[in-house]
Parts: C-alpha cells; structure tokens; sequence
C-alpha cells in the first residue's frame, strides 16, 4: 500500500473525519509482522537522515498534531530514537509565554524551524492557534479566521527555501483515548502525567473534530500536505508515520556532497604529516638511544 | 573501576596531558566484552532520561571537546542515539555568526542550556574562547586570559539553578589522528568531510595542548569537573563516557513525580466519561433499531 496515497488529504477537498476509521490497519493484521517492517522504515529513515545533514541544502519539518492520548509522544519515542541525536531536534509547544503571547503567533514557531541538513519534529505547533484557541475562544473568530491564510503563507515560505513539510494527524476514537486514560491512572509509572485537563478537553470532542476538519482542509497543499493517521492501534501508526516519512525523504534526492578540497592535495598533506611524524618518532628514538 | 575517579582532574590540580597515555583501556582488553556494557550503560542513561524528563527539576549539560577526529561525533552518535529525543538536544557551535561576535563570548552559548528537565550536549563549547581562539589569537591574551574566571562563575551559576555539568575532553595522539584522516581519504562516504584546516590545525597540535591543558587546569571544579578521556580506542572512549553520564545520573536522585492531581477525583472522572459513553452508544443503537 503506498501510505501517502491512502492517507493524504488531497489539497481543495474536504475532510470528514467521521469517515475515517481510526481503527483501520489494512491488510496488515499483524502486529507482529508490522514490527519488522517498521524497523525497516527507521533504518532507511536514518540513512537518509545522514545524507541530510551531510548535503545541507534542504531541510525536513515533521509536525505532530492529535488529541491528548493520540500518540504524539509514543511517534517520538519510537520512530526518532534511531536517528541521529545531531541534526534532530524535538520542540513541544505548550502554552505559550508572555513574552511569546506579545508576539504574532507564527513567531515562536519561525525561530524552531530547521536550518538546512536539519531535522526538526514539532510535537503541537502553529497550527493550536487555529485548534484550542478556537475551541476556547481565546481569540475572536476575526483573529483566528485568517490564520489558515497567514499559514499556508508561512508555509510556502518555507518550502521554497527547501524544507519539506509532513504534517501528521493522529486520528484515535473517544474509546480509545479513554482506555488510554485508564491505562495512565491504573500505571504507577504514569500517573505523574495526568492533569485534570485531559478530561475536561475530552467533553469538547466534536468542537476539536470540527476545529481540525476545518484546519487540515484549508491548510493541506500541495508543499505542506496533511495526513490523516489511523492511530487507535500504536503499530499501524508507527508503520504509516514511519513509511511515509522515509518515502519522503527518498524522493528528497538526498545524496552525499563531493569533497570541498582537491583530493590529490589532500594527498600530498597527509604524506607531508605522515613523514614529519617519522621523522620526529626517529629523532626521539636517537636521543633515547 | 570507577572511572569517574580515575579520569577526573581534580579540581586544583595541574593537568599534565603528557601524563596521560591516550591508548589506556586498563584492564578492559577486550572491545567485543566492553559492547554489552556500553549497550548497559546507554540503557541506563536512557531509563535515567525518563525520570529526569519527568521529574523535571533538574538539568544535565554535558561538553564535548576535543581536536579534529578526536571523536566527538561519534561519542554523539553512539550514546545519545537511544535517548528519547523529546527532551535531548545537541547543539554544534561552528564559528561565531557576526551577530554573536558582537556580543560576549558566554551570550550564545547562554540560549542553548537545558531547561529543567533536558539533556543538552555541547559538540564544542564556550571552550573554543580559550582554545581556537587563544592559539589563533583571534582576541589579545588580556581578553581570553579573563575568560577562565567568567567561565566558572557562568557554570556556577547554572549548578545553582540545579544544572548538572559534565566536560569531557576526548584525548587522542597526532598518530591515531593521522589513522583516522587516512580513513576519512579512503572512503568515499567520508570524503566531503574533509578540510584543509584538519591539517593546518595539526601543526598547531603544542599550542593546543598547551591551551587545553591551562582551559582544563583553571575550570575544572566540583560544580563543573573535567574528565579527561584516553579516546586512541573508540570503544574505550564510549565505554568510560557513558558509564560516567550513567554513573552521575544516578547520583541525582531523579524519582517519577507524585501525581499533579487527585487520583481519586481522577477515578470519578473517568468513571463518569464510560458511562457517558455507554449512554450515547445506547442512544444510537436506538436510533438505529
């Protein structure tokens, strides 16, 4: 199955999230045989990751976006930790400062994007402003209405200085995300994570379904597309997410840069360093001698 | 061993970087036994990541430096590939932007320490201020020569604000360098790192002695101690580096924080949301029978 195909919300058309199964897992029914494959995909995701950052001339930003429970961290966590820790950087955006709030809301984001040879993974983003902000009405309809717009913009922006953008939408059922809950309260390990918010935030489901709908159909292009990930089973999202990241990137043209210096020079130095560290090993071995 | 007692310069001793023998393994003579108690150590580090992240009172900076091929990348590669990188980040100083040379030396490595909560790697450091530019004489001896004290009043300060410090300097010879360029010229793959300066940086090799051995004598101390690695071996470089982090991990006392909430209050909550749940799957199934 080729992921971007199936899970791609083609830029102009409209998303229902109702009509995508969260479940859904294809003809992958195995957990078990998936987990090879999705090794797979993190190896090929490394090797490209090193041709990245050897070229240095293009960049990727990966943004992650779902409900509280939808997985963001558990993508980070498993599909990340195989890659370079340099030239791969995490930001979480959370409730934004004073300072950050003082500021249009696209700058906090701007100095988080990757320099070329970077990868940057965006856990929440820009894209709050158009989600929890509105769901909460933190701002009138009038602020929040034109951030689509100020988006995509900002976006293209990007891309024409080379950064591909992958943005992922991790897509989890009401049931899930509470067994998922239940899971945190019964799990000692876990409990330190759970905040009051994650239940309140859950009676404004069909706000936050109607918030995203809205969001990834104005803002999947054809230079920073959306993708809406079946995510109630863990395995088929890292499979997906994974697959259609290293497809990405292969298509990246990602290749090694020629030397910056003339070989044949280079040569000829080492030679010259190789002979003078004879030279003083002899003289050292004379005054010993 | 303890290799924190054996490695370590002792705050107000005089470091004689002759003395110490950059091919030492001790008694470990075997790279393929040392593997398994890397791959313990990086599960150690990365089990004392979690709680550090979770706890999130505290702050682990560590420093590498080290002269061309001494191993810096590779240490980044190998140690801090099985971090989570949600809470990881290694930053690479290069050569100063305009804009940072306009302002102090500690001013653009100030933005880039860890938050409560992060692991920051430093692939080179403000040590370039005493280093590179003390052997090039980028600024007069006045003006590096106060850098020392600056230095540690700077890391003092982030030791209060619960910041953990480790430095390491990865001691290779001019021989095992000369090995290793041999093998970035032979490999294609490795070819584009190469540059002039590897050689012209290596006829400076004394004054960089000279300039780490003073860096280190005047800046190593309790709150921010230098530990000075025999690296001529890589697996011996990994295995002394990790089990160093992994052993001051330890010693921070990083526990899971106790819930921000009340658990019971919690088990209400969740109990409500499945019955709210079962009632509207009733409700549908009414609908539709």
């Amino acid at each position: 199955m080729d992921f971007r195909d199936r899970f791609i919300v083609k830029p102009g058309s409209k998303l229902h999230l109702s009509k995508i199964d969260p479940s859904y897992t294809g003809k992958h029914d195995s957990h078990k045989k998936a987990e090879a494959v999705i090794g797979e995909q993190i190896a090929r995701m490394s090797r490209l990751q090193y041709l990245l950052y050897a070229d240095a001339s293009q960049s990727l930003l990966i943004v992650l976006q779902g409900l509280d429970a939808g997985g963001k961290d558990g993508v980070i966590r498993r599909l990340f930790t195989g890659m370079n820790a340099q030239g791969t950087t995490v930001f979480a955006f959370k409730e934004p400062s004073a300072l950050e709030l003082a500021h249009d809301f696209l700058w906090r984001i701007h100095i988080r994007t990757p320099a070329h040879g970077d990868v940057v993974i965006f856990n929440r983003s820009h894209y709050e402003d158009v989600l929890i902000v509105r769901v909460h009405g933190l701002v009138p309809r009038t602020v929040w209405s034109k951030r689509y717009d100020l988006i995509n913009d900002f976006e293209r922006m990007l891309a024409e200085n080379r950064t591909r953008i992958l943005k992922f939408f991790l897509h989890i059922s009401p049931d899930e995300q509470l067994a998922r809950f239940k899971q945190r309260l019964e799990d000692p390990a876990r409990q330190w994570k759970i905040s009051e918010s994650d239940y309140t935030e859950r009676e404004r489901w069909p706000k936050y379904m109607e918030a995203y709908e809205d969001a990834i159909t104005l803002t999947s292009t054809k230079h920073a597309p959306w993708y809406v990930i079946p995510a109630n089973n863990k395995w088929f999202r890292d499979l997906a997410v994974s697959t259609i990241i290293a497809d990405t990137m292969d298509e990246m043209g990602l290749k090694l840069p020629p030397p910056r210096v003339d070989l044949a020079d280079i040569r000829r130095r080492y030679h010259a360093a190789v002979r003078r560290a004879r030279d003083k090993a002899g003289k050292k071995a004379k005054q010993k001698g």
